[in-house]
């Protein structure tokens, strides 16, 4: 069994807590504001939205280095709901990795609407997890707490493919922000 | 009733033509060779290779002023099958309506693989046509195509939308091409 930290204590990060808990994982939830306080996990939720990694990095870069990070976050440009704010050949994963060089960066759940990962599932099936990143055994660590909760994983590739990852949430975003689809439903991976 | 000329008579110009038939369109399929053969329809659906565009656009840019122009390509490098070909800040569909300045472009079809759009379901629901553009009567048009055909159609937004919507496919032609999802399924669009 993994020990899971996870920071941030809104709506994804408790679904993602519920998950892991779910699996007989052990979890601990710290505060966006807890710097201070070590995370003692192997795999660190970053459960923040992406206007908070910065200062997230800032108080915990030292203690991030060979953990397991995963990024949920979408970096989508509020003002305008019309785009990123990452630059349109990177992503918020790979400005991360960029920041934690000795961490283990993986993106995961960051197509995967709130609801959908606390119901475990998304219109008639289960809802499936995205992960992409670089390193094959972090990917399958965190795989290992997804399917132990109940959840489907499907491999997404390298970390580069986060740029996708997000430009689909992007896309799920502004559909469901427009009542175009339903923020307990989405984009929904069929076998 | 619509006429939707195809160009194109590969796996999607096929589905597409009996999707329109299927709604009591009329429907006329051309070869992309046959540039000098006119095109009638009021909707032209470009059912070519990204490859193939330059050509088509070439021989038959007088013809597509005024249309409405489907573009459902996805413009994969093939050599590596770890990007896209256009620059990132692009897509496949800007570069069409800059090609076009008088047509009415539309993103319509490229996350959607064709045996989805043949048998109208995907997983348990129904197949969901994204359709992405910045003219609103152009939209509603092919709108009402594929409703008429059975299947559902969800507005995506401005053309500019093209580019995630060319990520997500990126995302979903580079899974299935590592068999981690059907090439008769994929991503589906969920209520």
């Amino acid at each position: 069994m993994a020990h899971i930290s996870i920071i941030g204590t809104g709506t994804m990060g408790q679904a993602i807590a519920g998950l892991a808990a779910k699996g007989g994982h052990t979890v601990e939830q710290l505060n966006t504001s807890s710097g201070d306080q070590p995370v003692t996990g192997e795999i660190v939720v970053l459960a923040v939205p992406h206007s908070s990694l910065a200062s997230v990095l800032a108080s915990r870069a030292d203690q991030l280095a060979g953990k397991v990070v995963v990024d949920l976050t979408n970096p989508i440009d509020f003002t305008t709901f019309d785009g990123l704010t990452v630059p349109a050949d990177s992503s918020a994963a790979a400005e991360i990795a960029a920041a934690l060089p000795s961490a283990r960066v993986v993106k995961a759940f960051n197509t995967n609407f709130g609801a959908t990962l606390a119901s475990g599932s998304i219109g008639e099936g289960t809802t499936t997890v995205l992960i992409a990143g670089d390193d094959a055994d972090a990917k399958a660590l965190l795989s290992d707490v997804v399917t132990a909760g109940g959840l489907k994983a499907v491999d997404a590739g390298s970390l580069k493919r986060a740029r996708e990852l997000e430009a689909f949430a992007l896309l799920q975003i502004t559909l469901a922000a427009r009542e175009q689809i339903s923020w307990t439903g989405g984009f929904a991976v069929t076998a």
